[in-house]
C-alpha cells in the first residue's frame, strides 16, 4: 500500500462562533496548508453532516474550494453523519493512495449554534430510523438506554462514568482550541441535571461550531498513516445483537489493526468518540484496549488519564474540546498528530509515543471509523 | 494505475415514482449486483444531492447499506450537487484503485417529486451563491443568460438548440427506464412556453425520481475505466472569464484524456449533461468534440443523432431519460456500458464502438466530471 503522510494539520477554535460554516472550514484549511508549507493541493475533501439544515448551505465543497483559491481542483463533499470528518479523511487517503493525486486536503466542520438547541437536537436525531424515532427516541435517549444496559450487565454506577467528564474537562483546561477551558469536579457532574436518565448534562458533549483540516501527502513527514478501518451496522438498535458494544467500531478496528500489522497493546494513546461519557468507555473496549465490561474500571481508576498507563482523549474529547458533529472525526486526528509530534503544549502526554488511534462514531454507531497513525521519528 | 472494470450496472425507471429515495437506490443497487453476479461487496458509495431537503432522509449511506444486507461494510455518502452520481463513481474508483477494496458498489439517486415543483426549484437554486441569488437568480435564469450570450457570440438561434430536445426525445422513445417515451417535433419545442427566455419548457430537463448503480471490480470484464477527470470553478458566474464555456468541464476533460492517453477524436459517442438543451452543445465543445461556437451547427445538422457521425445522448439524456439530480451522473455511465456491450436494444448505436465519454455538471458548472470507458472486446 502507498505510504501516506499527514504533512500538515490545523483547527479553528471550537465553541459558539459568529462565523459561517464556510468561514470556519476555510480558516482550518488555510491553517493545515500553512502548517504543511504548501500553497497548492491536487484535490479537496469536505466532511460535514448537514450544512443544508444547520446553515442553509448547498454545494459546499465547491464554495470552500473557491474561497481557498484552489479552483480548478476536484472538490468533493463527504457525509456519514457524525463521523463525516473521519470519512473525509478516509476518502482523502483513498484518493492519494490510488495514485490519482499527490497532495490532498481534507477539511471538516459544522456550524450548529446558528439554530436553536431544540432544532439542533431534532436534526441530530434524524439519523435514528423512523420505526424507532416514532416512539420519541432522541440521541441522548438511545444513549441512556445503552448506558442503562451497560450498568445492568457490568455493575457500573453513575459515579463511575462521571470520571470521564472530569478527566476530559481537565485535559482541555489549557487547550487553546477547546470549547471549554473549565475544570469540573465529580460532584459537578453528578449534580448536573438529567438530560436522559442516567445521563446528565455533563455526560453529554456540547453543541459546538468549529472546523479541522489535514493535508495529506506522499512526501515523507513525521506522522504516517499506519491503519484505517471503517465499519457499518444495522440502523435500528432493535436489529442488533448487543446494546453495550458497537459492531461497527469492532469491524473498523479489526480492519485498521490488520492493515497496521499491530494490535491494541501497541497503541500509545487514543482519541475516542465520547459524545456521551459512557461511549468513551464502550469505545475503549470495542477497539480492544480493555476487556468487555472492564472499560469503566480503567476510567474510574485513572488508567485513561493523561499521565495514566493508557491516556484517552488528551484533547478533552468531544466532551470538552466540543462536538461540531462533522468536524470531530478529523479534529481527533489533528490532536493525534500534535501529540505524536510533541506539540500539544500543556496537554502533552509525558512520554515517548509511537502509535496513536482515533475512533469516530457516525449516526447511532451505524458508520464508524478507526484510524492508526505512526510517529516515524 | 490499477485496472478497474465496470462489472455490473443497473437502474430503476426514471419518472414520477411512488417509492422513497432509499427504495429506489436499493432497487438500483440490487440490479447492478445481480448484473455483476455478486452477492457481497467490500464498500458502498451513495451519491445523492439533498435527501435531507427533498425527503427528510438523514444518514442515508448507512440506511441503504443496511437495507441491501451489506452490513458491516463501509458506507459513505458523496455529494457534489447535480454531479453527485459521477462523484460517487469517482470515489468508488479511488477506493478500488487504492488497493483497500476489491468490489465497490456505487449507487446514486434522487427523489424530487415528493415536494412541489416550486420547492424543488428552490432547493436546486440554492447552489447559486447568495450574491447572485439575491437578484432572483434561479438555475433556468442563469442558463438563459448563458444561452443568450452564446447566441450573441456565435449566431445560434432558438430553433437551432430545439434540435437537441427533438433528438433526445426520439432517442428515449423505447428506453424502458426513461422518464419520457414520447417524440416531440421541432414545432412542439419552439411553441412550448418560455421558462426563462430564450429557454422554453422543452429545453429543460424534467424534475424526476430514480436511481442508478454500478459495481466496480478489479476482475476482468468487458468494460474498463480508461480515464477520469474532475474540475471545479468559481461559484459566482461574475468571477468567470467566459459565460459560454465551462472551465470545470475543460479541466475534467483534460485530466481524463491525459489519463486515457487518447483524444476527443477517439471517442465513439458521449452522454453529456443536457439539463438545458444548450448545455449539451456547450458540453460537446468543452470536451473537444467540436470547436468553440460550432457545437450548435453539429446538433442542427444531425451529426449528434444516434445514427450520425458523432452520437450524443443515445439514452435520451437528462432531457428525456429524466434528471433525478443525484442519479444523472451515474445513469450516464450505465448507458455508456449498455451501449459498449451492445445491450441498448432499440436505441443501440449502429456501429462498433471502442471508447465512450460521459460528462456531468455539478451546481452551476462548479464541479464537473468527465469519465472515459473502453470496450475491451
Amino acid at each position: 500500500m502507498q505510504e501516506i503522510y499527514l504533512g500538515g494539520v490545523g483547527m479553528t477554535k471550537f465553541g459558539k462562533r459568529s462565523e459561517s460554516v464556510v468561514d470556519l472550514m476555510v480558516e482550518a484549511g488555510r491553517n493545515a496548508m500553512e502548517d504543511a508549507g504548501v500553497e497548492k493541493v491536487d484535490a479537496v475533501y469536505v466532511g460535514v453532516m448537514s450544512p443544508e439544515k444547520f446553515s442553509g448551505e448547498s454545494n459546499i465543497a465547491s464554495v470552500i474550494t473557491d474561497r481557498l483559491g484552489l479552483v480548478p481542483v476536484p472538490a468533493t463533499r463527504i457525509e456519514t453523519a457524525s463521523s463525516s470528518g473521519a470519512a473525509a479523511f478516509d476518502e482523502a487517503i483513498y484518493a492519494s493512495a490510488s495514485g490519482y493525486f499527490d497532495k490532498v486536503l481534507a477539511i471538516a466542520g459544522e456550524k450548529m449554534t446558528g439554530v436553536s438547541t431544540v432544532r439542533a437536537s431534532k436534526i441530530l436525531s434524524e439519523v435514528i430510523p423512523p420505526q424507532e424515532r416514532k416512539y420519541g427516541s432522541t440521541m441522548p435517549a438511545l444513549a441512556a438506554l445503552v448506558t442503562r444496559r451497560y450498568m445492568h450487565e457490568y455493575g457500573m454506577e453513575e459515579e463511575d462514568f462521571a470520571h470521564v467528564a472530569v478527566k476530559n474537562h481537565y485535559n482541555a483546561l489549557h487547550h487553546p482550541y477547546a470549547h471549554f477551558n473549565k475544570e469540573v469536579s465529580l460532584e459537578d457532574v453528578i449534580n448536573s441535571r438529567y438530560v436522559s436518565d442516567p445521563l446528565k448534562l455533563y455526560d453529554c458533549a456540547p453543541i459546538s461550531d468549529g472546523a479541522a483540516s489535514i493535508l495529506l501527502t506522499r512526501e515523507k513527514s513525521q506522522v504516517m498513516l499506519k491503519g484505517l478501518g471503517h465499519g457499518s451496522d444495522y440502523v435500528a438498535l432493535s436489529d442488533r445483537d448487543s446494546l453495550t458494544s458497537f459492531a461497527s467500531t469492532r469491524a473498523a478496528a479489526e480492519m485498521a489493526y490488520k492493515m497496521a500489522g499491530i494490535g491494541p497493546e501497541d497503541i500509545s494513546f487514543a482519541e475516542l468518540h465520547d459524545a456521551f461519557t459512557p461511549f468513551e468507555i464502550i469505545g475503549s473496549e470495542d477497539v480492544g484496549f480493555f476487556p468487555r465490561g472492564r472499560g469503566w474500571i480503567a476510567a474510574a481508576e485513572g488508567i485513561t488519564a493523561r499521565d495514566g498507563r493508557f491516556p484517552i482523549n488528551p484533547s478533552g474529547g468531544l466532551k470538552a474540546r466540543g462536538h461540531p458533529v462533522g468536524a470531530s472525526g478529523l479534529a481527533q486526528i489533528v490532536e493525534a498528530v500534535w501529540q505524536l509530534r510533541g506539540e500539544a503544549e500543556d496537554r502533552q502526554i509525558p512520554r515517548d509515543m509511537r502509535y496513536a488511534l482515533t475512533q469516530s462514531i457516525g449516526g447511532f454507531a451505524t458508520n464508524n471509523m478507526v484510524i492508526i497513525l505512526e510517529n516515524t521519528k
